[in-house]
């Protein structure tokens, strides 16, 4: 209805609309959007999979919707993919193998490229109009995507995971919200699988929505990885662009605690948002969050 | 224009309207859009200083705004409000005389009143209007205007802070966005009547705006405040409804340090977002908003 009001930006059977001063929204919540007055629309494309659009919008720049949701802005992009991918990086001592499952516009990678230690970065992603798109109009972000230590998957995250054996050193999880194509992203069969294709002291991070919005989905989320990682945490990080502001990720690992870092051994990597104390402070949840992981568990979410 | 095409939720010829499903929309930047789905609109009126309405919104509840800005929701006020006042209290050893400049809703008022040492709360609001809508619309918010400490004065925070001397342990200026009436509570000389109204051992906090959208505004009240306490520090919080999500604090001290805080005398406060911990790890700036800090001062912000 939103949408109808301020008038969809693109126009489906036509593809690409051009509306120079119009605006974008998204509705974040049935009840809550988020508006974002756009200068140009570069691409529009209906994928095998979703929904595909490249905006150019005055308050965030570039900015990549799937679905008619926001997922990355160029302006914003840099909380997000540093606090999903230093996190579990700083917290392995030695991380060579690592995974990211979804992220295709490779701002997950670029960070995880910068860990000296790191040999090899698989990017398992199912859509590969994201990975295309996201070269051609967002190169400040899929700017490793070509770089040697990384290989582009055009394959299913879940099925992956179901495949692999004791092969990574940490797994990232950087989905779109759990409806469609990534509501398996989300389930203790997907975490247990996750966990088989970590090695003996491996790790892994997700993002895992709003504290504010998604409460009953986190608490679920936290207690199927207690059930089967030994040590779970959950972290939270400002987005701007996301419901609320407050995001959470939740990061289950075999050996390595986050909270326990010697930050000597940690490389030197250049961030805007992400550094140690930030590390530590993401970790200091609000009372109002602790309620939620105290809460009894419902069956609904 | 915005407004426009969503349908300005009220009339001002009207007064107030009450459109059952209809949204509030808040252009938070000139690009840039928050819309509230509004359930009802309780009131609507023209004070001698501005625009008040009260709306009832699905995603944050209960909303105050004035001049078609959001100052508070009754859901996640507890964010800013925990964080404008506990912060400053918690870093004077014995804070027994507070003044609070602005926050006419009461909810910095409630926080304060928490802190049993606190023997006088005095809240300096130039529009009284405020204070009785919040009191009628907003009681978990005003809960605590009535309370024996507490002293409502309806007079204009600059003028107070010109007339008064060594007289408070804590000043807190909860303002509105620096434009119309509040400008004055982001000049050079009203911090240095703050100053003059401290204490020997005083300090003040401020809320000093979005660090993602006024960086130059920060880094030029930074500079100020520099310029007149010895102790000067910026601390950010998350705010859901505020622009950017993201949002800073100036603290200006003679002589307690926000981070050399004896914790074991901290008094026991019930809080929703503050803790020990967060208090801390809200003074880890990102590297994107300490280069704020030290980019050479604009005379245009």
């Amino acid at each position: 209805m939103l949408n109808l009001l301020l008038g969809k930006f693109f126009d489906k059977n036509k593809g690409v609309l051009n509306l120079r001063g119009t605006w974008f929204s998204e509705l974040q919540t049935p009840d809550l959007a988020i508006s974002l007055k756009v200068k140009e629309t570069l691409h529009y494309e209906k994928t095998p999979y979703q929904e595909l659009a490249v905006v150019d919008t005055e308050a965030y720049g570039r900015t990549l919707l799937l679905d008619n949701i926001i997922m990355t802005t160029v302006k914003d992009e840099f909380f997000y993919h540093e606090m999903i991918s230093h996190v579990p990086l700083n917290t392995h001592p030695n991380p060579r193998n690592v995974l990211v499952i979804g992220g295709g516009d490779g701002g997950v990678i670029r960070e995880v490229v910068k860990h000296p230690t790191v040999e090899k970065a698989t990017l398992v992603e199912i859509d590969a109009r994201v990975v295309a798109n996201a070269k051609e109009y967002l190169p400040e972000i899929a700017v490793a995507l070509d770089d040697a230590r990384v290989e582009v998957r055009y394959e299913d995250g879940i099925e992956h995971v179901r495949l692999m054996e004791d092969t990574y050193d940490v797994i990232i999880v950087d989905s779109t919200d759990p409806i469609g194509p990534a509501v398996g992203l989300f389930s203790a069969e997907f975490y247990r699988n996750v966990y088989k294709s970590l090695k003996a002291d491996g790790l892994f991070v997700a993002q895992t929505e709003s504290p504010f919005f998604s409460g009953k989905l986190i608490r679920r989320i936290q207690d199927d990885l207690a059930q089967i990682f030994p040590i779970n945490r959950l972290y939270l990080a400002t987005i701007p662009t996301y419901p609320g502001g407050l995001w959470s990720f939740s990061l289950g690992s075999k050996e390595y605690d986050p909270l326990r870092i010697d930050w000597k051994r940690a490389p030197q990597v250049a961030t805007r948002y992400y550094t140690p104390a930030i590390h530590q402070g993401a970790f200091a949840l609000p009372p109002f969050v602790q309620e939620i992981l105290e809460a009894p568990l419902e069956s609904e979410y």
